[in-house]
């Protein structure tokens, strides 16, 4: 292989690499915020990041933003949340910006025991900066947000 | 290295692109119906393509009959429909042709506001043709085709 | 490239692999359980595993005692599951090594034809022996185990 073959060789394993890295910026989210592991969910966003929930939440901007959205804003409204993401879709701008479009079924409780269930898209701009992946802007796009009547969610032993 | 190490070594990095190429055609998949966007939905099926759906659909074939179904069958009966792939298990009959198992949750509603939940497994043959992948079949299998009975779906400021 | 270089590069595919190994095994687990396919969800499994369950069901040991397990405590329980895994995130000790963290989201209906809803986390630890990744114990979380009252799970033409 000369020189040419050998970069394009690197930058296509390259590119497989930071599918794997967004892929974990995805599943961290639900993680950091579900098992409220702060250090996991900052660890996701860029610093100068957009968390664009929209109704009926608001908008959040940097670390700061979203620490006063989780903790001022959002559990204090869930006693427990429970993220499942699907369908990512990756495209890449270039090798360090990345766009991904992938769905969130929701399933929690908020803190008067409703079981409530919630469909939304995550339109994601993820950035790599000195060699790191992170969020840059996540846009949230809801879908449905609603009680299940009658039913409530409990452990295994509740 | 020489020629058939680096041969071995190009087929292992193929393979590794073609899984993330197969996953984005079962994103798309949800993503273009759900979205309602014909383009990208059209585009993960090959011309004579066979969607085998099942009770209480039907099988459709081609790029007309995939029409038809979304336009003529599935869109007037359903106003939304979210669907979540997991799942996703691959492999590999030649380095053109793979099949694909996964689960899927569709939960939706229909035109008539009832709120629905579908379980089904899709069987999927992908072949490379060109240097592009897409479904070549798509088979469904229902699990399940419910109401919960006193949902709604509806947004957040519904 | 030099020797060194070679080594470098061949470990990365190696762990690009070793992802996609690691993903199967979890959507096995899925696919091999609901779908009762036995051979398929053992092969996950290394002899000396353990599968820790925890309340409501328990821990079991070894291929023996998760065959127990599967035929003498949850299909006895349940009539039909659909398990669907999100969100895994994979990191690795050692080559050969691996932790992974993913969440499930199960519906199913018991043998008594309740309709219930299960969300947990998986723990797993798995280890590649003689160039085969399987998993050397999986830990479960259970967040919830509930019914959904009303609902009833049937084909679609039940």
């Amino acid at each position: 292989m000369n020189t040419t073959d050998i970069q394009a060789l690197l930058a296509r394993i390259d590119e497989l690499e930071s599918r794997n890295a967004l892929r974990d910026l995805v599943s961290d989210y639900c993680h950091g915020f579900d098992k409220r592991d702060w250090d996991r969910f900052r660890a996701i966003w860029w610093e100068d990041c957009v968390w664009d929930i929209g109704p009926p939440f608001g908008v959040f901007e940097g670390h700061e933003g979203i620490r006063n959205a989780v903790y001022e804003v959002l559990y204090p409204f869930w006693r427990e949340t429970h993220h499942l993401t699907t369908n990512l879709r990756l495209s890449f701008e270039t090798p360090d910006i990345a766009h991904g479009t992938c769905d969130v079924d929701c399933m929690g409780a908020d803190v008067e025991d409703n079981f409530l269930v919630v469909g939304a898209t995550y339109n994601d701009r993820f950035e790599r900066r000195d060699g790191v992946w992170r969020i840059a802007k996540r846009q949230v796009q809801m879908h449905y947000f609603n009680p299940l009547p009658g039913a409530r969610m409990q452990g295994p032993q509740g």
